[in-house]
């Protein structure tokens, strides 16, 4: 795939960097995450002994490869599109379940195994009956990811480098971040971005407006997260960031997606689907729409492509589509 | 739950043993199974190359709990049984896994893991477009289930042990299967097999007719399992086992199934369900029978359980239930 080398330079649509995570999804009752003081919705990190305790609570599993920009990736994938993966597992064997799900996927993912170090991270995640996903990552060795990991040739083959807003939780995560931001925008391509999660914008607030402004051609968030970051209503909220970035995509939960240029404001439908487990559908959302703008879309149609995607892991428990993309397409 | 004796002398339903395993499941194409040389619908024992060269050429896959009788024995719990499990699994991630599974479902699961020799165990299963579910098991550690592994006190307090055909695999399970028969049978309870796969009775024809004679109470086949036994056709079949065996429950896949006793045939109707995947339909055909047994339910109700617990894994991929079978039944 890398040989193929096209007239723009890149042979890759879409290289994602971000938490290499197996995820572990158990249905509980809405009571779980009450009695386990989880933050209903939201990510938060883990330490090992608060990840085993919390496995013991949690209910029969199933384990499937997670993790944000992973997911997304999967999904470019999934599409027919040329994609890479870089993040960091544990030569374990949760590891290689990772790694062969992104290579199963069409994926080139080369970057190495830690064999020192803590094992391959995970998710745990808690659905409850209205579909919504409580997230507790313990990081593990996708912590570890730092510029060194940066895989710079797959940057610069890449039309977009996408970035989770996870990274930001770890100071050497953040320090690649810089980097492979610097390498894609060196080699003239497009860095995107989706900022994962409320409380993560809450957490690096500062540092995060003026890299959006500065860094970041593409932007994800559903309107929580904008709001997050721009601390108005979501109307002011999609102004200032029409002003700033190039490109926002806001998703709207049911009610389908705005994408926000300059130009104006391209408003998407949802994709109908019966809901099950929302997990993953904000980095399905962003892999329809990644797709869709490598290949030159216009913009109604990446948003039409990001609902399908979206619904396609709606739709089942875990963050991964079970059927081809390219075929609801 | 064991010091809970009840006045027989028992404190549990049900105590499963089998092969440990943790299933890996992937949707795959028709041609899939030619292309792969795999024997579809049977289960194949394979070898730790075959295993990585095998799962090299399957698509992204989902990690759940699994072995014949540990889905069993889940959906027993599942129902409000109370159960226990005897298997072997490494001290290593998917060990971990299989065992938290367990004793989420409630299980008693107290086999020690190994410490030295190979992984847990696992097992390749290609789902095609049909729903038919291809199985292809490397054991691992669950090979190494031997006669010192069988925990008496379990079994004496079990009204049932049941047992799974594949043990039949290896000298050392065999001989812990005889083990677990003479205990269960000293201490006045009842012993049930499931055949488990056509070529697995074909392996063992000569062994199986007189240890299904002198030694089982309750017979679990379907009707190519039962002919593969008794080398005729299904009705002379169904004869001979109910000369041989108290009770014979042979499932007839959508069909449903039939109880076969000295007193006659219950025709069991089956539950529908949209098929997606039969991974596990006869693994929890049999949890809901001997639950419903080991209450001592008329025989036309226990097959209405299994028909309820089995419809519950065939409209999911993976062979646990999703939802508590409590609340079907």
């Amino acid at each position: 795939m890398l040989r193929d080398v096209r007239d723009d330079g890149t042979a890759l649509d879409v290289v994602g960097i971000g938490n290499a995570l197996v995820d572990v999804l158990s249905h509980e009752a809405d009571d779980f995450v009450a009695t386990h003081d989880l933050v209903k919705g939201a990510m938060t990190l883990i330490e090992p002994d608060r990840a085993t305790q919390l496995y013991e609570a949690m209910g029969p599993g199933i384990e499937v490869s997670g993790g944000s920009a992973a997911n997304t990736i999967a999904g470019v994938a999934s599409f027919g599109g040329r994609a890479a993966y870089l993040g960091k597992v544990h030569d374990d064997q949760l590891g290689v379940v990772f790694a062969h799900d992104m290579r199963a996927n069409g994926v080139v993912f080369r970057s190495p195994p830690a064999t020192d170090g803590p094992p391959t991270g995970r998710c745990l995640i808690i659905v409850t009956p209205d579909a919504e996903r409580t997230l507790n990552t313990y990081l593990g060795a996708s912590a570890y990811f730092s510029p060194g990991d940066v895989d710079a040739e797959l940057i610069e083959l890449s039309r977009y480098t996408f970035l989770e807003g996870y990274l930001f939780d770890r100071p050497e995560a953040k320090a690649a971040y810089r980097t492979a931001s610097e390498i894609a925008h060196g080699a003239g391509r497009k860095v995107a971005l989706t900022l994962s999660d409320t409380f993560c914008v809450e957490r690096h607030i500062d540092e995060w407006r003026p890299l959006v402004a500065d860094q970041v051609d593409v932007l994800f968030a559903n309107d929580a997260e904008l709001r997050a970051l721009y601390g108005i209503h979501l109307d002011h909220a999609v102004d200032r960031a029409r002003d700033e970035v190039e490109t926002t995509c806001v998703t709207l939960g049911p009610e389908g997606s705005l994408i926000v240029t300059s130009e104006g404001i391209v408003e998407v439908p949802p994709h109908p689907v019966e809901v099950v487990d929302t997990t993953g559908a904000g980095d399905l959302y962003a892999a329809g729409v990644l797709h869709g703008m490598a290949k030159g879309l216009p913009l109604a149609e990446c948003g039409r492509l990001g609902s399908i995607a979206a619904s396609a892991v709606i739709g089942h428990t875990g963050a991964r589509p079970g059927q081809s993309l390219a075929q609801l397409a």
